[in-house]
């Protein structure tokens, strides 16, 4: 397979983004890939944001993965810095191919880069194989994620 | 009781709110009250960035509580926004009165008003107390958090 790169998601890579979010079996209930508006909407407010960082990763022209990287400031812990990834994606197609892996791993340094001391994130209790996935990158399962929609 | 305000945090709250973050079974080893200035730095970098809400709560004049709000916009969801409450703290003095409540109800209303469609947050797993506190406000334990201290 060719070269991997991992840069800044724009416009242009919002019908792949919304693909990839669709082709899941949480996913599928919750996305619109027949209207990219309120994407492309959110894609705007993202990257004007310097605390947040949407990337794509792209192999041969094509877009196989996507990731948010969150920084977030705060008083605990000796005013420590965390970041948070949201919203993990990996094209089928690149399943195996330790793409997975590989973003995680841009992920943590990309925090380090921008001082930060913990990387966190939350997974659905339904999927055990990504908390396996995890738990090999060195993440520790130490939290319970609560979540209340409005 | 008096009445209660909950603001945004300034600096000559900082003690206080140390205080707090350090009067915990798990705080007690991370904080250094006797060094505020990493705190300071931090609130400075936190009260500049528009998607940060860290407040406290105050009755006759004293700080009794603390929390941070975090606004989150994203692709996932149909470009849902979302935010992240962190570092919930509550007095001693003021356990069982009702003000964590009041402050998580804070939170939920203020994510509303900034447009957020899911409000989450991570406890640690021995939390066990603050877990069925969540859950009679609503909240869903659904995710497993992961951290990797850097």
């Amino acid at each position: 397979m060719g070269d991997l790169e991992i840069r800044p998601a724009v416009p242009d890579d919002v019908p792949a983004i919304v693909a990839m979010l669709a082709d899941d079996p949480l996913g599928a209930q919750r996305e619109s890939p027949d209207d990219l508006a309120p994407y492309l909407t959110a894609l705007d407010r993202v990257s004007r944001d310097p605390n947040q960082h949407l990337v794509v990763a792209v192999r041969e022209d094509r877009v196989v993965g996507t990731l948010q990287l969150t920084i977030i400031a705060g008083l605990s812990r000796k005013g420590m810095t965390r970041s948070i990834i949201e919203g993990v994606r990996v094209h089928a197609d690149e399943r195996g191919s330790g793409l997975g892996t590989r973003f995680i791993e841009w992920a943590v340094e990309q925090s380090r880069r921008e001082g930060c001391q913990l990387v966190q994130l939350t997974s659905d209790a339904t999927r055990t194989d990504a908390h396996r996935f995890y738990e090999r990158l060195g993440f520790t399962a130490s939290h319970v994620g609560f979540k209340l929609p409005l």
